[in-house]
């Protein structure tokens, strides 16, 4: 999973940023650095803090727009504050790695902006999801390193997640995810089906519903497993 | 939760590290800081790379050795590579945050050690706990500052979570997990009821069965999830 993954930094200004970006990339497994128009660089800088990562600064492809950076990638993924403003698919970083490992073997683009700056309306247009650190809301702006090693460490722990589901012969299919509507008509189902049985204590129906809900939202159900467990409510209340 | 923990670096050397460290404690949300004899403190490029965190570095705690910058905590938390020698327990960041989580009201201290030398023996074995962030085995050495943003993310993630599950009015009481064998009994449970229900292919019935167990595998069912379920299934096959 992490071969298919491209880190792209948008016009950065600090050659040290580079540097530590470099550094986080490779204690954690990613190797692909595009760097759009970079102020300083190569540079002396950038070599003393990726520390050892020297590889990874090398190969780093330097790009004159976002356009080029992201050439063969199938989706684009753009770190940026949690807008009000502009709507646009969002996540956080773990739903970010879940997905891109849901998405072989395509390939990712995960897409960071200026210092101070961050992207530009036209870049963040560029990319299918925003994905939004959950920072303090006081003081959210991280270090453009910082940030960068916060994205690649959960990708990090779910490529070794899926790494070791695959050793344990649990190959993972690709999931498609079943939607809030689904879901809700779900619990729906099992409500009504508790409530024949009369499982559900009137007293208390929320509680034990609130419980199973948990459980299963949990679960991050997909559309087959959905379709599993209707099949089986189905069949139960062909018998009440 | 945050308020509830103690970031502890021991030894800095680079006053860059500790303004680094104050800048992602802030994004994170964390606000306590101890300094167990650093090299050079305070600093102007400490202050510099702490980029608005000065706060956190005026209030920072300078002590003379750990057992000072540990005083009042409940439970320690050393950071450290994954160890095949010493024999202590283990977790990794996610773990970390999630026990912390749990333990309320106590106090956490996490522990960093030197930029070169992390921890000696003598501090290791202080701490209740030995982090290990999933690193690359052949590049495996953070920057001080990028392992504190690991943490801490990880940190203020579940602190989130926590607080989200307090204002739906889910207080989440300790989740006592099912033992592998009353998993197991649950799964055979399922396994008849479908079979009298004449939901399973006889032709694949080990598919189905395998979905349903990961599904169930995933979402980590606790005792009381687990009395549900199998209270369901009773109720199904009385009527069947």
């Amino acid at each position: 999973m992490l071969q298919r993954i491209r880190i792209v930094l948008v016009n950065p200004k600090h050659p040290g940023n580079i540097g530590a970006v470099a550094r986080a990339m490779k204690n954690m497994g990613l190797t692909h650095l595009s760097l759009v128009d970079p102020v300083e660089f190569p540079h002396a800088v950038a070599t003393a803090r990726a520390a050892g990562a020297d590889d990874i600064l090398a190969k780093a492809q330097v790009c004159a727009d976002l356009t080029e950076a992201l050439t063969g990638c199938h989706y684009a993924y753009a770190l940026s504050a949690r807008s009000r403003t502009l709507s646009w698919p969002q996540c956080d970083p773990r739903e970010c790695a879940r997905q891109i490992a849901s998405q072989a073997p395509a390939l990712a683009g995960i897409v960071f902006g200026r210092e101070r700056n961050g992207l530009t309306n036209e870049e963040l247009a560029q990319c299918h999801y925003h994905v939004a650190i959950p920072a303090d809301p006081n003081f959210s702006s991280l270090n453009l390193a910082a940030a960068v090693q916060v994205m690649a460490y959960e990708l990090r722990y779910q490529a070794l997640a899926l790494e070791q589901s695959i050793s344990a012969g649990v190959i993972p299919p690709p999931r498609e995810l079943a939607t809030a509507e689904q879901i809700q008509g779900f619990f729906e189902h099992i409500e009504s089906t508790l409530t024949k049985l009369e499982i559900l204590d009137p007293a208390h129906p929320k509680m034990l519903m609130l419980r199973i809900q948990r459980l299963f939202l949990r679960a991050e159900l997909d559309v087959i497993e959905i379709n599993i467990l209707r099949g089986f409510l189905k069949a139960v209340n062909k018998r009440l």
